[in-house]
């Protein structure tokens, strides 16, 4: 099989994209799960242009990665400074990496018009930084900045650069479609070109979205003879996203036989995907080709039927080899199939055609028209089913809260809350203070509960979302609210849906604690 | 200028994405907009399949299109079965368009495994049907379904399938990509050879997305032939979507001089995705190709001040050519270049060095360390600004507000605000009641202006979005609140961060406002 490596950005160009601001923690995150998948280069930041990220590579030496190699990401050397003294290198070189990815202009406009300098000064930055590097035993990834502009303004000169870089010895030529414009035909033409001349070293490609054609134009690239492509988990990054590695990466492996990543990886995409959109705190692209969760959805009553028969009607790969799944929208018969497997995990005589499993379906409807989501909170699922399977008994009943927010802040806490329950003959009331009135509310219901369920002392919430529905209706609009909780045993989630973001995550609290609680019965 | 065909399908294909549902009224409107942006056809529905779109055709012939063809869309005869009394086709008829598209089998595969009858049999269903529609006078589409998988798998059957739709008189010959796993390459070779032999009638194209590939795979279609394109408005559609309209109309026209809408409505075309968005109740996608508030987003410093020297350096187009604009964020990468911009508005007098320019940058690091994130909320931004400068008075002072939320409900109100604020030297105390806190919170604050403010009464608020920061420390995590407002003259976004959702919400909720009140002032 046919290798090619795989050098993703998320990190340096994804973290260019409007409304993504990493922490050291979620960079750290998104490194442990680029090098299980198996990707082999990690741009991990600029470390001359931003001090946090020269923090950053400080800490993130000492982790032990299995494949990939971490890129520090830089400009080539100033006009007229020597390359030793140029604060930038220095900075590449303060970050420790064992490989460094430089930019250099490639386009004669963006040399006189923007640098404003000679063109053959811009020669000897890209020449001097490399050499420099070469010397210093880094592995160097030159990026020709808008080459295929370039090219076409000034075909000798855009060449020029690159043989100016494999003269100094860079380990990787990649070609930058910077501004997104090109178009398929002319990437092929031209990296067929560069290949050609530079063949020798490793021709990568690095493409933009501005045109909607940044997967295809990666994939043309590589079928020119490009052997290296850049690119960043589900696109993100700057104007409209970088070239989509969840897309070029199964398009390559699955349809032109060419190895990416490891081949036992493929399966962990999804996964990546999402984990990589929680972290970066986005909404997951639920249309995105491949990991989506719409991208094996079937909506037509006809195409469910041809699906049924012979998925390939509809389908141009298996689902399953990216880790994803199909989904039958608006399907009695294929809903219950699927959900079967769920059910019978509570409760194993429960059949396909058994009463309780229409009932399961009908009530998952409607909650699903109320906005739950059971996708994420299979434990708030569970609890659905064993209520209708009579599994269940309420373990205590609400008889009020009330929940007080108040500015300015009392001791600084400014939420209180009150809460009055019944377990069993036994009322008990409490109260709690806390930050915010969430904080205060959970921190009562424990307080209240833990005399009679000791257990729920175990429970840490370990995560807290929360999503507005229908935003249309403002401050009156609908919220869910999901909840991740642990008790270092095992780790559950749990959905609210209200128009009260209080209220909502009320629920999701109630059944955590509820699905902790069935848990320690079995045992 | 070569002209091409637009063929929209966002009211048909473009409806079996999940979560569209399109009202008459919708439908209505859409088609106001496709036909005043110029598209050449306008696929409008499925009269066979769905009793509300035959409805929607009666009403629908009323309305007086200045250019575009509204096309019923729907299956050739069915097996076995006499065109003339076949159900689909009567109601295709009924529908009383004049141009009709029909789709039928390419693909050898699906009509023995899926149709389960014998190859000659497809062949006389595409052209019984379509020498029926004719001689009824009508347009015909013929939409060849797995025309490239069908090609590859048995090319002189799927090319039969093209005689067999040509010789009956079709109008068109629609290749459809219809799994969307087709490459580029593979897209032009096939059109190439489908013009070459069936040239003398027009050939379409009709991409799906799930390769991430349906703008280039069109774009492809019509550098080897093909004169129709098929899409949808910002590319919804079943699955991954189909091919993106708003991507390929500008594609083509302003990079390859093809023209596919009248040249002076191409700036129409941001707005008319907006539009879309709006009225199918999508939120719209920002990263989007040309069309998208990202689109022309700049956020690295260096970025910046390369695109205030020369648009080019990173704009593969004037983003006015579209009905898009350029913008600068703000962000910790930002460069004072991009600030000084936005300051400039509030104060002419400042410049690069002034020290309040160092003040205003030193306060939104600050800011932003703290979670706040301006890229988005401009008019706070706008606000931090007048602060420093000392272009703001406080239009009121809080004194003290406490939000109650009970459980159960009361009066079917669960949440109320008691609010007391000072204007001037007048003191007001009020309260209201909400569904859920911030309502109740809002409807207080804005009771207790009004008196003094009567301009607020304009403000509606549009939206309301929270997000976790952070979201490790569970309940007690930090929120960002973001909510955008409107007075019907103009649109803005305030943000609020807290570890509490009411005390964030509260401070985007009094940014709103008082951004409000200076642009009264400055009436």
């Amino acid at each position: 099989m046919k290798k090619i490596a795989i050098y993703d950005s998320t990190l340096r160009d994804g973290a260019q994209a409007q409304g993504i601001s990493y922490s050291v923690d979620d960079k750290i995150r998104i490194i442990e799960r680029l090098d299980a998948l198996g990707v082999d280069h990690i741009e991990a930041g600029n470390p001359g242009s931003n001090p946090k990220d020269l923090e950053f590579f400080t800490r993130v030496r000492e982790m032990k990665l299995s494949h990939a190699r971490l890129i520090a990401f830089g400009a080539t050397r100033k006009v007229g400074v020597a390359v030793e003294t140029d604060g930038n290198v220095r900075s590449l070189l303060a970050a420790g990496t064992d490989a460094i990815a430089i930019f250099g202009k490639s386009w004669d406009y963006q040399v006189t018009q923007i640098l404003r300098t000679e063109l053959d000064e811009n020669l000897r930055m890209i020449g001097d930084t490399i050499r420099y590097l070469k010397q210093q035993g880094k592995e160097v990834v030159y990026d020709a900045e808008h080459f295929f502009d370039g090219y076409k303004a000034n075909p000798d000169y855009a060449l020029a650069t690159l043989a100016e870089a494999a003269d100094a010895g860079a380990d990787c030529l990649c070609l930058c479609d910077t501004n997104g414009g090109t178009f398929p035909n002319d990437i092929f033409d031209i990296t067929q070109k560069a290949v050609a001349q530079f063949g020798k070293t490793t021709i990568g490609i690095h493409c933009h979205n501005d045109c909607e054609m940044a997967v295809a134009n990666s994939v043309m690239a590589v079928q020119a003879g490009a052997t290296q492509v850049q690119g960043t988990i589900n696109g993100i990054g700057e104007r409209c996203g970088n070239a989509n590695l969840c897309s070029i990466i199964p398009n390559l492996q699955l349809k032109l036989g060419i190895e990416c990543i490891p081949p036992q990886n493929l399966a962990d995409l999804t996964n990546v995907a999402r984990a990589v959109s929680d972290i970066a705190n986005m909404p997951h692209n639920e249309k995105a080709a491949y990991v989506g969760g719409d991208a094996f959805a079937h909506k037509g009553g006809m195409h469910i039927d041809a699906v049924v028969k012979q998925p390939a009607s509809y389908e141009h790969i298996d689902p399953e080899a990216v880790g994803n799944s199909r989904r039958m929208l608006m399907s009695e018969v294929a809903g219950r199939s699927t959900l079967l497997a769920r059910i019978k995990a509570v409760d194993p005589s429960i059949g396909k055609d058994s009463p309780e499993t229409k009932k399961i379906v009908d009530r998952l409807k409607q909650l699903e028209h109320e906005g739950y989501q059971f996708e994420a909170a299979e434990s708030s699922f569970e609890l659905v089913v064993r209520k209708i399977l009579g599994k269940y008994r309420p373990f205590f009943e609400l008889i009020e809260f009330k929940v007080m927010v108040n500015e300015p802040a009392v001791n600084g806490m400014n939420s209180s809350a009150m809460i009055k329950i019944r377990v069993g003959d036994e009322v008990e009331i409490t109260a709690a203070e806390g930050d915010g009135p969430v904080n205060a509310l959970d921190k009562a219901v424990r307080k209240a509960l833990e005399r009679f369920y000791p257990a729920i002392a175990e429970i840490r919430l370990t995560d807290y979302k929360v999503r507005v529905l229908d935003s249309k209706q403002a401050s009156a609009a609908k919220v869910r609210v999901l909840i991740e909780s642990t008790d270092h045993r095992e780790h559950w989630t749990t959905i609210g849906v209200s128009t009260d973001v209080i209220d909502a995550s009320w629920h999701a609290l109630v059944d955590s604690i509820e699905y902790k609680l069935v848990r320690e019965q079995e045992r």
